[in-house]
């Protein structure tokens, strides 16, 4: 197992030079936050990463959670670790301070929780749903079950679960077939859930499961989806946990990777029927998901970035240390000296850099967005981000993981070395909250022709307005920069005016050709956030910087431009595929395969 | 676990219609032989293919092969599996008459190989390796040698096994240190191997370890290796298994995949030194493997096509049975209604039958070359295919068999469905048999700048001959086709010409384009493949042809405009990359990592 270095320098340098963390906390009002505290949150999260968090990761891949008599035991370690993280206060970075929360913007979570997604990526998914719960009852829950539950849960003391999946109700939630039938003031639930990440364990003493059920009245389809929470433990007359509610994992998967987290089959009311408490308004289940769904699926996305860095932080350390082949004085070569492995290496840099400078630009989307009281223009581009995000990280951190497996060799192949793990965890990541399909299908549908393309246009226009600056520069990088990026701003225009002109007549266009758009839009996304990278550096080279250092500079303006140069063709590969809208594709018919 | 369905009729077309199989038969002087015993052949190893072999796969990754007390015991089953194979006269059918095998064409023999690895990789590469020591023998055994031992390997009485790596000696074989020292009419043998698959195994009396080692006065490096057999038992005056000799088994590796197939360290004279005989002369090891490497990393190709086969036979029998969402009459719509479904299903596809058609082209390359007593222009045409065969197809069947799960969606990321299964075992893929580098760096250096690019010339410019022919075709499918694929070869060949002019003056430069040399090679390949198919498609049709029938034509012709529109692209983009040199990927300093 290699080492985890927290990336503490890198998120300061993307939240300080591209995001504007300072104009940022000003904006929200939060005056007593600023880089500088920023920097010391990253540096305490990635101590407790590196130091807690990341020594576990294998244990707890061979030592997978356990099912036994309806109930999951965790991966030995979880347990003392969770504690650790809930003491240090972590779970509360940024909720609310009326529960208890530190209210500190989303964009600094966000890069605090690539840290616990790349040191132990499923263990890191249990706090990653408890903020979906607490966010979900935030908005629509009613002062009472927020009074119960919210300090609770943000406090880490107890976790959440969020219950959508059944077995003939997958990407497809108009299926969903659970019951909640009222039961004086509460409702009973009846059905079964699977695919329930984290849907029991010991760490905490109660566990809050989201539930999406139908209510007797409920209309079919996803107009008749109603939320409810349904705890572990009912809460007593003091909210104390107290009788066990009718709630059992009656099994827990075995999967491919992320063996730390339990993936439960939930039975919901076997007995008696679950008492479960309605969230909001009744029929209003599937909107209310919705709202949760920029954090849960960028946070997906966040995965694919940690998990990426993880394995090219590994792939380094075996490169420096393994040995093949001589140099001509006869000394021996270590790897990493060959162009292919440096050809791997810098693919997973760069691309590691790309998606965490947009990972925290679109997480830093929700904190303006709330600045500007939720204005629809800075929400637009936070929805635009959000499927770009979850699906273009997800996909390329198939290939980044993969990569560290090939730069291995034979040993990446052998389970022991840890590289085959990343893989196998990473690749749940396109599938879970949301399959790439269903994210390209978003991004297509809700965010571009629903709108006319005017987010996505606005975006371009902020593209543009980079490509230019970089053109404009006095620096032959940024001016080779500039033309290569207008030129896949170009085509990516060309790209929307032509998915706006046909998809309207052509009835299966749109879902035929939005995996190509998903993936042209994440590696142009990518540059964007390259290219900013490129003149930032530029600025502080000039300017004589002395936070970051020369080194940390130069290799910023290299990966840069080796982004430019082997990456955003990428995305010039993909509109073009997109734009040629494969004929074959209709005419294939489903019998035939 | 899906049925796995022998593509008997696929291959016999390619082999029928796009090799010209009775045509090689007759420049091989092989009278007897003609497409309709093919036929038969074929039918017949998909018979064992599908009802025993399949049937095994699951079990055996479930159920890995055993070490203990230096002892190997294979998976359950797998015994009763090899007997059946062996007793069918599988082990024989490419091999010489002279030593017992049925003498047929190599091409046919991959045809059937494609339906092992399919049916059951782990289990398959025990046959492989063992036509690997066939091979070396025939080539380079004295009559003694080859009396003793060919009889009883091409029968498949005895296993074969290739020992080139060692802890310090992967891709760089000049640093072998296993030594064997004269011992009266043999040598003594004493070093470690790893990764030496199926290096134990209970299923034969005997096993054949083909081993690199050196000579006590061996020059160093790669001049200095020599071959040597080195038998599981020593046999006795009457050439059967006598004597246990000392090579073991000490351990074998925990996999990601492939978990039927033992890997083992294999410790040769720990006690008092393994017998082994010298093949052929002293300080020949390597040159004599590379007379093995067309057969065994082409055979390693078809592994990657075999399983990408199996991997979408898999995905579109759940994407029939999986239903998700309802059509606007309110009836349940299966998955692979979806567009996206299908844009995954016809990758995969498409991909399969570019892979399969370029499989069989290559192998049959060696025929053509055996046919022209191995004329340098037909044995350069072999020798520039392998790295692509072997390098692109395995690389491709990563994305394949991942596809594969992300048309299971959640259910792909659990064990039991056995997409994880596929997506595992392909993995080792690119890296054995040398790695997707080491591939890319052979075709770049000895495949094309050693002969200035001349086989490669030869290749493009029947390339542009079927372009020529598609575009002067009345069929507007062929006219489109024609095009794309023009410009992808004057894409080809403009690379080459830059390859040509820039490789020689810097250093580095072709290691550091070679990977994206590979890929755009091998997705040319593809697309010139599938270019011949639809000619050939089109003369069928046009002939009222009744053998494939019309259904068969169709769906060959829509799969390669697929081809041509969304998987040619990538040629054309990995050239792009290439020719662009990444200047960043000199500048970026190792310790800058």
């Amino acid at each position: 197992m290699s080492q985890y270095q927290p990336p503490v320098l890198d998120a300061k340098f993307v939240l300080d030079q591209l995001i504007g963390f300072d104009g940022l906390c000003e904006k929200l009002q939060l005056e007593d936050i600023n880089i500088d505290l920023a920097d010391a949150v990253l540096e305490e999260a990635g101590k407790l990463s590196s130091e807690v968090f990341a020594p576990l990761n294998w244990d707890t891949d061979q030592n997978p959670a356990q099912w036994a008599d309806n109930a999951v035991t965790e991966s030995p370690g979880l347990k003392e670790a969770y504690q650790q993280f809930v003491d240090n206060g972590w779970s509360t970075l940024t909720a609310p301070e009326e529960f208890g929360g530190q209210n500190l913007p989303q964009v600094l979570g966000t890069a605090v929780s690539e840290m616990w997604q790349a040191s132990n990526m499923a263990f890191a998914l249990c706090p990653l749903l408890s903020i979906g719960s607490v966010e979900a009852l935030l908005a629509h829950g009613s002062d009472e079950l927020k009074a119960l539950y919210l300090p609770r849960l943000i406090a880490g003391e107890w976790t959440g679960t969020m219950n959508l999946t059944e077995p003939g109700a997958g990407s497809d939630l108009a299926a969903v077939s659970t019951t909640a039938t009222p039961d004086g003031d509460h409702y009973r639930i009846k059905g079964q859930k699977i695919f329930i990440t984290w849907g029991d364990h010991q760490m905490t003493p109660n566990i809050v499961h989201l539930v999406l059920a139908r209510l007797p009245d409920a209309p079919p389809g996803v107009k008749g989806i109603s939320l409810f929470i349904v705890p572990k433990f009912v809460l007593d007359e003091n909210g104390e946990p107290g009788e066990r509610n009718d709630v059992y994992p009656i099994s827990i998967e075995h999967k491919l990777g992320i063996h730390g987290s339990p993936t439960c089959t939930m039975a919901f009311g076997d007995n008696e029927g679950a008492i479960g408490y309605l969230v909001g308004e009744p029929h209003k289940g599937l909107p209310y998901m919705f709202t949760m769904m920029n954090h849960a699926r960028q946070g997906v996305g966040v995965q694919g970035l940690g998990i990426s860095d993880r394995a090219y932080q590994q792939a380094v350390q075996y490169a420096r240390e393994r040995v093949q082949g001589k140099n001509r004085d006869g000394s021996k070569k270590p790897i990493i000296e060959y162009p292919d492995v440096r050809r791997m290496l810098l693919t997973m840099r760069s691309g590691v850099e790309a998606m965490r400078a947009l990972a925290l630009e679109a997480s830093a989307a929700l904190d303006f967005a709330h600045a500007d009281n939720n204005s629809k223009e800075k929400y637009a581009r936070l929805e635009l981000f959000t499927p770009i995000v979850k699906g273009w990280m997800t996909e390329f951190a198939q290939e980044l993981t993969s990569l560290n497996i090939q730069v291995h060799g034979g040993m990446g192949y052998v389970e022991e070395t840890g590289a085959a793990q990343h893989f196998r965890d990473a690749r749940i990541l396109p599938i879970y909250e949301g399959t790439t399909a269903i994210q390209a299908l978003d991004l297509i549908g809700r965010k571009v022709l629903m709108d006319g393309g005017v987010a996505l246009e606005s975006l371009l226009n902020d593209m543009t307005a980079t490509a230019t600056e970089l053109s404009a520069s006095s620096n032959a990088d940024a001016q080779a920069f500039g033309a290569a990026f207008a030129q896949a701003v170009d085509k990516a225009r060309a790209a929307k005016e032509w998915l706006l002109t046909n998809a309207p007549s052509e009835k299966e266009l749109s879902q035929a050709v939005c995996f190509d758009m998903l993936m042209a839009m994440g590696y142009l996304c990518g540059g964007w956030m390259q290219g900013r990278t490129l003149l930032a550096v530029i600025a502080l080279t000039d300017a004589n910087d002395d936070v970051y250092g020369e080194e940390f500079l130069a290799k910023k303006r290299i990966s840069a431009m080796y982004y430019s140069q082997c990456l955003l063709p990428r995305a010039l590969h993909h509109f073009g595929v997109m734009v040629q809208n494969p004929q074959a594709l209709y005419e294939f018919a489903v019998d035939q395969f």
